[in-house]
């Protein structure tokens, strides 16, 4: 760990929960349009679309678009699925916003705050740069840079949305430390190079429903950001 | 102006002083070792060496290149035509992050913390961003976001380096304000579709030697940063 000079940071999920947000915002734009539905599985519903999306531009099928277009394409899917119809395009715009509007989880301020004292921290996310940009806003995230999929132009877990991050850094993959609450996105950094950091969220997906350890090799893993900040903090 | 969502910057010159930076830098680094120049002249020859250098990469001559990769090809230019020899790899390359040690004019922080509060901000600069980053600790810079030719993947004054600013913050060119203290860089921003606002920085390039006033159309013309921001504030 002593030759890192960065973090990077998965966001949705790691950083965001993004689960409890999609469904509070949902609710408060739909519910006073009459909608009824269970707003968890609405939130649910628009993450499943999230992968197979962003596979069609992995695999080359579609040239690269930000995540913010496959979100809207996405949401399409879920009203659906879900039988809600009649909403406008601008309240389905406004809905597509929603992602904008995460909440962090508590230590993640506190945390990047810390941690930006001995480290270049930028998020590593998959989101587009205006999103990340309003999450850091509302959030209060002290970002040097905001890095990830929209500057990489493909999306994780490709080896070069990583890579390219570092490499904005002006550093070896060696020298960056990737943070994620998420085993398959750790195993993807190590492979392309960076240092792993595992960050437990065990509800994210609903209580019990996410990570509480990592499945696969870390070099960190830590309870949240102000643990990970301390056990940085023990390495100097 | 009231449809402007986000405000992004010139930095050489506009935001920090290269001349004096650069000579201050060289001077502490190759003094010790003997070299005896005009400081403030080393800085200008290097410096003249940028346009040309960009120049290559604008025309399709070389791939896009950060400006570090073109800083230090052209250190070499400058070091042979000022006489200066027998540096080790290691100097010129401690040497060639003098440009991530500039300082910045006296309003620019205080201004930017101001502008935040109203639009999103970036740098739309030619340096690349682990450049930018380390100006930005420097100097206490709270941008939104590290926009500019390295996420453009070309350099200005090519109208795509702007309108892909734009376009990272989701805004139509006409919702974002190019600010700068060279008339040139505006007058492209304009044909990119931009607005424009002109700094005075009247001894950017010496005493007397910067514009005071822009020899183009803007939509703003102002002193400093902070004068911009009273003036963005008395649209309000």
């Amino acid at each position: 760990m002593r030759g890192v000079r960065a973090l990077v940071f998965d966001v949705f999920g790691t950083l965001v929960d993004w689960r409890g947000s999609i469904a509070r915002e949902a609710q408060a734009l739909l519910a006073p349009r009459g909608v009824q539905t269970d707003w968890l599985a609405f939130a649910d519903a628009w993450r499943a679309q999230y992968q197979p999306a962003m596979e069609e531009v992995r695999s080359g099928q579609i040239p690269f678009s930000k995540l913010d277009v496959l979100h809207r394409r996405n949401l399409e899917v879920v009203l659906k699925e879900l039988g809600i119809r009649d909403l406008d395009e601008a309240m389905k715009a406004q809905l597509n916003l929603a992602w904008h509007r995460l909440d962090a989880w508590p230590d993640v301020a506190p945390g990047l705050q810390r941690l930006r004292e001995r480290y270049r921290i930028a998020p590593c996310s998959n989101g587009n740069i205006s999103l990340m940009v309003n999450l850091a806003r509302r959030n209060g995230l002290p970002w040097d840079a905001i890095l990830g999929a929209e500057v990489a132009r493909d999306y994780k877990p490709k080896a070069i949305v990583y890579q390219s991050a570092a490499a904005a850094f002006d550093l070896n993959p060696a020298e960056v430390l990737m943070v994620a609450a998420h085993s398959n996105d750790l195993a993807a950094a190590a492979s392309a190079g960076l240092r792993t950091a595992h960050i437990a969220r065990p509800d994210e997906k609903g209580p019990g429903h996410g990570e509480s350890r990592p499945s696969v090799p870390v070099d960190i893993a830590a309870r949240d950001l102000l643990h990970l900040a301390d056990q940085l903090d023990a390495l100097h």
